[in-house]
């Protein structure tokens, strides 16, 4: 694993993280961060998709949009390139002791299908916030569950078993391309 | 080139497409659209970066965003996936016999060079609306000229040399994805 410019191995070793949490979205965007300073990999959170209804340009400085509304995504939130190859994914928290699957539009199973058969990679990633625990899983195992079980949640048994810790650390936050790495590129 | 289930190559003949033109954003939506369902390529526009300051949550039927401002975007406005292929690019439109290179932000310059140093393919799409001419310019190509030149602009001369002009037709509206299989594939 390389290290970004000016941050040494030796001085990380010394920081004492005590798990304390933000929340995953924002330990994706410095864990992101951290892959594009380090010229890792490019991978960004997409913006939050809206509909633009009224905007007001009478402001000298800029433009205010006075009334928007969210849209669904039709798809994922994450996507980028890692050594040549797309990558693409969903995040999640849970409470739960499961992970509920109405957490996840069907059209971005089906997008992440897609990815799949288009010759990308793509997973979810699901915090088990009460277990601090973080999970990879990636679509071939997600896709297997769905199809076999007519639950509507998967449980963290599964996770633990079909998916792939990842562990936190002080940085990257959450080095989620390590298992990609062993999982598709068998190197390292 | 495959074409989607229900529409046949004889039919797209008999069409006259009058090149009246939608724009070039509605263009490359439609050809994203048709290279989704014909199961070509995963190419999405990315939604307009925003920074929301006030959402509404009184309604019964939706949270309104009722203050948000435009945000300089950070990387370009489409990404995807090609044959396991990350892509990237940018896509303006000009009335000038030149592309004026303020009309692609340095941060969106940089992250095309980071898109190529991560092994992605990376481009820009320049419709010259006058002219009824759209080319794409790799990054290669684009780089090579700012580093050679001091103009502010790209000359269409440039475009006409250097880059390599996307044929209109019907469907799919512009088949930029056929330069890029020249270019980097070398299939067909």
């Amino acid at each position: 694993m390389r290290y970004p410019k000016g941050i040494k191995k030796d001085y990380q070793s010394v920081i004492h993280y005590d798990n304390r949490g933000m929340n995953l979205e924002d330990d994706l965007n410095t864990t992101n961060e951290y892959y594009r300073i380090s010229d890792i990999a490019l991978i960004y959170k997409k913006p939050t998709p809206i509909t633009i209804a009224k905007v007001d340009y009478t402001s000298r400085c800029e433009a205010v949009i006075k009334e928007a509304y969210f849209k669904t995504p039709s798809t994922t939130d994450y996507n980028g390139l890692y050594k040549g190859k797309y990558i693409d994914f969903e995040a999640k928290e849970t409470k739960l002791n499961n992970f509920p699957l109405k957490n996840i539009h069907n059209h971005q199973i089906e997008h992440l299908k897609k990815v799949r058969t288009n010759g990308g990679i793509g997973f979810v990633i699901v915090s088990f916030v009460k277990h601090n625990k973080v999970f990879l899983l990636t679509t071939e195992k997600l896709i297997e569950y769905i199809k076999n079980n007519k639950q509507k949640s998967i449980p963290l048994s599964y996770f633990e078993k079909e998916g792939h810790i990842i562990k936190q650390n002080y940085s990257p936050r959450l080095d989620y391309l390590k298992i990609i790495e062993k999982i598709y590129f068998k190197g390292d």
